[in-house]
């Protein structure tokens, strides 16, 4: 912030608040109400909250809380935002984040009256502060992430239980959330998947009720939460014997994921991932149409960096990411997905690795 | 949008997105990539996405599908977006949601490129256009709310098999968003709750690992979704025989929503239901630090408008509204939510009706 010559930065989003304060509660689902934090260039961070979350907020580490009775449709904690900024940073610059991956959690016309009662000139951009401290995780974050990871791990394995050809594809949804939240898991704040023959349509479409079939290949990506930190993999399953090409895809995607676990370690970038695993997937060539091949993982379900040609932030130890390479199979897709820790070394798998051979249910 | 001289709509949020196209996923909970609706003062909506989304937009009724190949470091779809916006609407203002509970869904430094592209002077608010819209529900859109509210009643109502004295409450949570799934939720994207002797500290923290205990009052509060649409309700239970207290404040909370649902009819406001309220709970000194008594609910855990004084919403028919009393139990709480419908004529529970009696675990 020095460097910037920020005085102050103001956050508004549910990670964000989480990282300086570790505030933890599922009630940002609301969209209702704003929530600031203000952290000055020294000094503790200073909430901005509505006074449904003192209570909650009082049992972490920010002594100073200032709250207003939320929602106040003239005036929704403007007023004691603008006096906080006033009180902590009355002069210089006032960071918000601004760039990729970011948001302001905040209507936009109380944004303006913001700008107004401050003067438009003292709000300016994070410089991507938040983004370069939340890409390299700590050891507790690690072990939460962890945790997480294990947590669906378990529950894959036992897809056995709830999951085999005549079953629909919305009751896997259904009992796969049972059994993660059974294995552990706070909440299942992310599932996707889908089922179909030798592959699938896409990966974010909601479960239908169509049953599985024999040859069908299914695939379900979870985003498990423990203790607020994520997970984000998936596992792909032959509904009866797999044929030659899904057999053959499954091994490419494998191929794939390992050979940027092997290449994975301090120096090299986010953009060599991806080339790695695009040799494998296409020979080279950067045609998917996912978009990336992988990226961060933490408080978020998707964080920074992308695993795409363009991304050239360097890996350095205590990142985490996944691997997540995707091929076309016939006018279906496959795509697999793993979770590592980039170390002084090289990496490590915090989802539990897999061998080539498709799992047959 | 004529009457506002509006040319076209830009929407960049789940809701917004979902209302106008069907567009159903769960990959809005990766923050990563924006997503812009372009509805221009005539014709179908236009989708300006990334390319991932493509396929599972083309099955919805939108038809001109625009997208990019996202995450772009260089330009997240803003040039795209800025040609369709100049396609679509060459001149004339562009209405973006700008009011209580709205926000912009996209990094502020694309926005401000969006801005110098088109002119800042040619973006301007919805007039709570939105707002308007999404106040008042279809019947499609009541059957879905129904549907959740009589899947977390089934769940509700198995509690017994899942909580009692003994029972840690990190487990009741786990548990008992194991049962909403059980008896058919989609996902379970919100629950909250409290436990602790005659009442609860707060309604948004996480749950612990304590035990629940004899004289506790257990709480939990839960958005079930199904198909896209909320409930959100709560139910207390009493662990073991509740004492004097407990059983009053109960019946007193019940008291605040039957008065409340007995007043709610089209022509009164959504202040006159939390002064009904109020009056049985405080008799009528406003002093709830909750900030509100209520609120609306549909494709958003809480919508507009709020049960607040300041909140002059005038109730019409197809509106659906939370009744969420909240009373002081000594130096704790209780609270209590219900779900009902504005009708013709009055008002219909949607969550199923409960007694002044607490239910004992």
């Amino acid at each position: 912030m020095a460097e910037q010559e920020l005085a102050a930065l103001l956050l508004t989003t549910e990670p964000e608040f989480r990282y300086f304060t570790g505030f933890l509660t599922r009630f940002w689902e609301s969209p209702t109400r704003p929530w600031f934090l203000v952290l000055p260039a020294s000094g503790r961070p200073v909430a901005v909250i509505p006074s449904i979350g003192a209570p909650l907020m009082a049992e972490g580490w920010v002594s100073d809380i200032r709250t207003w009775r939320a929602p106040d449709l003239n005036d929704d904690g403007v007023t004691l935002l603008a006096d906080t900024l006033s009180d902590l940073a009355p002069t210089g610059l006032i960071g918000l984040p601004d760039g990729h991956e970011t948001q302001l959690r905040m209507p936009l016309t109380d944004f303006s009256r913001l700008k107004a009662r401050l003067g438009a000139d003292r709000l300016t951009g994070d410089c991507g502060l938040l983004r370069q401290l939340r890409l390299v995780k700590t050891d507790a974050e690690i072990a939460k992430i962890e945790t997480a990871c294990l947590i669906a791990g378990r529950a894959f394995a036992r897809l056995p239980e709830i999951a085999g050809a005549g079953t629909p594809l919305d009751q896997v949804f259904r009992r796969f959330q049972m059994l993660c939240l059974e294995e552990g898991a706070d909440y299942v704040s992310y599932l996707a998947g889908g089922a179909g023959p030798g592959g699938y349509g896409d990966v974010i479409s909601p479960a239908t009720g169509t049953p599985l079939a024999p040859g069908d290949v299914l695939m379900l990506d979870t985003g498990a939460v423990h203790d607020g930190y994520f997970c984000d993999y998936d596992r792909n399953w032959s509904i009866g014997p797999p044929s030659p090409e899904t057999r053959a895809a499954h091994a490419r995607l494998i191929d794939a994921s390992d050979a940027a676990f092997d290449a994975a370690r301090p120096g090299i970038t986010a953009a060599d991932l991806f080339h790695v695993m695009d040799k494998v997937l296409t020979g080279g060539t950067g045609t998917t149409d996912a978009g990336r091949l992988g990226h961060g993982l933490g408080m978020s379900l998707t964080e920074w960096p992308s695993l795409i040609p363009d991304d050239h932030t360097e890996l350095v130890p205590g990142m985490v990411l996944t691997l997540e390479p995707g091929i076309a199979v016939g006018p279906r897709i496959m795509v697999h997905e793993e979770n590592i820790l980039i170390t002084e070394t090289g990496a490590r798998f915090l989802s539990p690795r897999i061998g080539p051979e498709i799992p047959v249910l």
